[in-house]
């Protein structure tokens, strides 16, 4: 047709299409705030000016040692300015950036950095040796074939120096020393096509090997912008790095405070004390609340809290988990065989399934996984959720997580949710444990608070059963509670598959004599 | 290399790749406030709801009657809802929005309904002639072969009822009856490229015949970002619509409103009034502020008026134009014919050219004025600047605008802010006019403020030229003032064309006898 032609065929050019990718946004914050604070952590200050000619000289760096399109950077370091400057730096020379999570095993580790091809390893000074051990695990598996990568040891001033002159004495090069090689002026290029791979980080692997999440330069960018939109984060606004950067990219917000011309306030580590002194002296205007992140300022001493806690119905409306994020274009709960909907009825289980440019690209080298993540044509997230009537969804559980008990469903979440509620209870966790009458039933992993008296378990046991006996249908009352410190993964998530494994040592629930 | 391979190598598919484009923003805006205003207007409220309703109508109404991919939908409307549903409504039902500037004369909207093949035109009760006359004028030139569009009118219960029945008499079906036509459940389908075409203006055509700029779905998804972004509009942001959204889409804040959820208030017409009561009353938190809708609040009568002043340091450096947009990836001011940067000193004058997904498409059915436009990759503005040495960019005169003095260049902006500092000047406007002696002199328009006596014009325009003196160098200052009212567009610009005819037909000016 004449006028669809007409009124579509204008071609792309250079003048009007750019490939999208968060690296402008640095570029921007340089030229718009050259003086204002990019990066705070501790007596050490740097400006949006500073930054973009940090990242500069570290993109300059990697070039000059041939790091670059196709390479992989590994990062195993907190929360400090250097992974920051990665997130740019690294693909400002085209490169990925990996950023590795801190609180992996050496093992662990040097399967990361073998699958990732990993030619560079920038690590902290304090996490050197599990660097060194992993490295070392490859070249013993891969004997005369292995290729060590370059090392950068990053030293931090908060921390003690000895550990840093330690590092060096191996051989390996200081991040800063290695900085100067490159040319602050460097002339960067964006990539290409922003289908490009911009980051990769791995899951946490509890059930199999972990598996690298490929994320591109389109969809950082969008998930820059839009977790600025959602969460209002507006021109200079200042963030406290409670939630790790090597967790997601830091859910993109490494890239969204460039674009926003905002400050980091880094956080070595993540203290009650830490943050409330951040908020109180720093001006911090956001920060990204895990649970555990909460958990840790609800239950800090006195002398440390002032929060406002939300009242009963503001909690319970905020536990569902939402709609859809802007940049997410599809959001459902779908019967996982006929990919149909489930009803808006608020009780009816799915899958969660999700679509749009902020799904990752893929897994890394990973075909099966990818073919399985994206059947139908949708991100299947592994969630079961119900609709509300209102169109938001509630995630009820892990689909790993479900309790069959009776052959009925069990959300584990919800009867952790009633544990929650007991006052001696710190953090709570349920898994399945094996039961000679119903097949499954719940078991509680139970945390108590700092000044309970939990010296009598059994009598805890039976009153944190009776408490939930009055909350929850009889089959979902756990039939055994277990005290003690909960195994938790380096984002604060409570490791079930260690609990499983715990419930399945005390073997079965007995058939009660009654 | 096997390294580039593995990490680039994992295609697109329908979970991680969609096509952007602001449409979603709606049906999302619907989900997560369905109850928050969308739409204000007089004694009328429309929620999001109900906005995603209505525009699920007109979509399905239009695709009904076979509008649709190809099609192009004119508007001719004020800021009412009507104008806001179609930027969805249509491009929902595959089609391209044309808002059309309403105060255009008819053979002009005859040559752009024409031009853009207009299917359907959806007209404001009160400019139903301008409709009628202008299909008139294409039916008399095409006689057998014109197709008169479908013609829809909207009726506007702030508006004299008497004009819709005239209108409806002529057979043209109304706007709320045709709503009716659609279903509000419509399935609508976002477009399977987001290069597709959404919207189309036309240029002013001052000194041509008006250009059809195309706005492709990317371009409108990544400016709403974008918008909401450098602008602060958060959230629930109350925008009220001084600027026409028939102008640029109403730079996309149509599409960013639904984005944020945020309230619509409509505004047929722009008084200072208008404007204060809304501030006052419904809890505006912005409004695009042109010199022409500025001028208007500044120059209200007291009882209207209560504005703090910028002062002389903040003025001086907001008149700057700044640095680019997030979601503009290049901006700079070049020599246009080497296209090398000009240096940073402030003075040099260059051409701003830019590009980036913010650039539009290209110009309707004009490959001569797109290949000037896009001329060596970039965006050629036509406008003249300098930059900075802090990189920031200020607009100096439209490139046609500059008046040259014995070879001497003058920005007119520059001689128009001197003329602005005069206390009894209102508005002011300078171009070039024939001069004996230097081939070119500043010559200045002029409109007093109320309550100024001008009675002596000369005595009045010696005083400008004696105030500009002291203000300018000798050459820049105007040799000639006239007083009047000042020729403008729909969208408040001053048409210097018609100045400069003015000029023309003052004659050139005489050598000076000293």
């Amino acid at each position: 047709m004449a006028a669809e032609r007409d009124i579509d065929d204008l071609p792309r050019n250079a003048a009007n299409y750019t490939a999208l990718t968060p690296l402008w946004f640095l570029e921007r914050a340089a030229l718009a705030h050259p003086a204002r604070a990019s990066l705070v952590h501790g007596a050490l200050r740097y400006t949006w000016a500073d930054t973009y000619r940090r990242c500069r000289r570290l993109a300059s760096a990697l070039a000059r040692r041939s790091v670059g399109h196709g390479s992989t950077v590994a990062v195993i370091a907190p929360n400090i300015p250097a992974i920051y400057e990665a997130h740019f730096g690294v693909p400002m020379a085209g490169a990925v950036v990996n950023c590795v999570n801190i609180r992996l095993n050496a093992p662990t580790v040097a399967f990361l950095l073998e699958h990732s091809s990993a030619e560079v390893v920038m690590v902290d000074q304090d996490f050197f040796s599990l660097a060194e051990d992993s490295l070392r695990i490859i070249a013993d598996q891969k004997k005369g074939s292995f290729k060590k990568p370059l090392v950068i040891v990053i030293g931090d001033h908060t921390c003690d120096p000895s550990a840093l002159q330690d590092a060096l004495r191996t051989g390996a090069i200081e991040y800063e020393k290695f900085l100067e090689t490159g040319d602050p002026e460097f002339a960067w290029k964006p990539p290409q096509d922003e289908w490009k791979s911009i980051a990769l980080g791995y899951t946490s692997g509890t059930t199999s090997s972990p598996k690298g999440v490929v994320l591109h330069h389109r969809g950082a960018y969008l998930m820059s912008l839009s977790g600025a939109l959602v969460w209002k984060m507006n021109d200079g606004a200042v963030y406290l790095w409670t939630l790790p950067m090597f967790h997601c990219n830091g859910w993109c917000y490494t890239w969204t405070l460039a674009a926003i011309c905002g400050t980091s306030i880094c956080l070595r580590q993540v203290t009650a004390k830490a943050i409330f002194s951040a908020i109180a002296n720093q001006g911090v205007t956001h920060f990204c609340g895990a649970p555990v992140v909460l958990n840790t300022l609800i239950n800090a001493p006195p002398a440390d809290t002032i929060l406002p806690l939300p009242d009963d119905e503001r909690a319970r409306l905020q536990a569902r988990q939402g709609i859809r994020y802007v940049g997410l274009e599809g959001l459902d709960v779908v019967d996982p065989k006929s990919m149909a909907p489930v009803p808006a009825d608020g009780s009816t289980l799915g899958e969660i399934v999700m679509r749009g440019n902020a799904v990752m690209k893929g897994y890394l080298k990973n075909p099966k996984a990818n073919a399985e993540a994206f059947e139908n044509g949708w991100f299947h997230s592994g969630d079961l959720g119900v609709r509300h009537p209102d169109g938001y969804i509630e995630v009820k559980d892990r689909a790993k997580d479900i309790i069959i008990s009776g052959g009925e469903n069990i959300s584990s979440l919800e009867v952790e949710k009633a544990v929650y509620l007991h006052p001696a209870v710190l953090e709570a966790s349920v898994v399945a444990r094996a039961d000679e009458q119903w097949g499954e039933s719940p078991c509680a992993f139970v945390t108590l608070k700092d000044g309970v008296d939990g010296s009598d378990e059994a009598a805890m046991a039976a009153n944190v059963i009776k408490f939930c006996r009055e909350r929850l249908p009889g089959y979902w009352v756990p039939k055994s509670v277990v005290f003690g410190p909960l195994p938790k993964t380096a984002t604060g998530k409570i490791k079930k598959h260690e609990l499983r494994a715990k419930a399945k040592e005390l073997g079965p629930v007995r058939k009660s004599r009654m």
